[in-house]
């Protein structure tokens, strides 16, 4: 099971970290985290540098292509495009976390598919020919895409799930001790309270 | 609010990835990853490289400190440990993810004090002195522990809520869509099939 994750400038380092420490505990999975060229990519807030070990045209034929989103305006065109829309003809599952569905959506790949994404970004899916769900993972055949940021851990596990059955995915689960807390209601915009809506949409994040 | 995050060979990225995505966007935040030397550190799946920006002589006194676990021997001596009991005296906040804890414990940092780790490896943090409490998130004055890797999320959020007040925090997660729903329910060894926690335990992860 050959997983490619692709790596690029002002990305938001957990939409791909939370799947790939999923999905690389997958038996016999490797993870390759790929880009237009190999070293060292800054992360949106810069704080943060992730490495690309391999160029897309040195991983043509993945099993699993899982696209990170970010605050970086989406490509129109470019190595990464061209790399999805070929890598895609031969994948088992095509994946995107958060606004890597939009860039899933520039390549052309989810027209008139069910698809979902970042909660702020759902208009701008629409867009692209995408019958927009307002879930947290959605699947459309081998087309899985989740919500904002931490989605991808459901969409990771639930994709673990179909790969590997149920058995090997809570073992994951309970490897990663994924039995969220978390301290507020407010990871969704329908439940948490207008304030921090308003406060969030007007930061833009 | 300057946050440092050591990174080591063989740590779990999650681990240090999900509460830096929190606590980066904490008003005035910086974060610098901090290890023996700038470079690249290779993560416990031998997968992902991740960018060490600064030395530990580089960053003597941050705010904050956190530190990620992993599959790695804990060190008994090091630049690590001697960095962290001399950050220590200066900081605000002393934070550790999963096994990182007994990085803490090692440094001395623990003793007789309130603690949790991975599930797995509580025995050992008791070792260290420190008084196991089995929680997701142990507050003990300035000393915050995290259970198993996906804690740090909540963590971190508990963290940001102290440090910037429940509006910031709320809107923190909501940037991040952090609304788990974890397709089983195996995340922590008091509710996961029998089968599942001998599976994981055999695996020794």
């Amino acid at each position: 099971m050959r997983i490619a994750i692709p790596l690029y400038h002002r990305m938001t380092a957990l939409d791909a970290i939370g799947p790939y420490d999923v999905l690389s505990h997958l038996p016999g999975a490797t993870v390759t985290f790929v880009g237009e060229q190999t070293g060292t990519i800054r992360t949106d807030t810069g704080f943060l540098g992730l490495t690309v070990d391999a160029t897309f045209d040195q991983v043509p034929e993945p099993d699993i292509i899982l696209v990170p989103g970010g605050p970086a305006p989406v490509p129109v065109e470019g190595a990464l495009l061209d790399w999805l829309r070929a890598a895609d003809r031969t994948s088992t599952w095509t994946a995107s976390v958060c606004t890597g569905s939009l860039i899933l959506g520039a390549a052309g790949l989810l027209k008139g598919r069910r698809a979902t994404s970042n909660w702020q970004a759902r208009a701008q899916l629409a867009g692209y020919g995408a019958h927009v769900v307002e879930e947290r993972v959605v699947f459309d055949g081998k087309y899985v895409t989740g919500a904002g940021v931490t989605a991808g851990l459901d969409l990771a596990l639930t994709l673990a799930g179909r790969i590997a059955g149920d058995l090997v995915a809570q073992a994951i689960q309970l490897g990663l001790e994924y039995d969220p807390r978390p301290p507020y209601d407010a990871g969704s915009p329908e439940r948490a309270p207008v304030e921090v809506v308003e406060l969030v949409r007007a930061s833009g994040r």
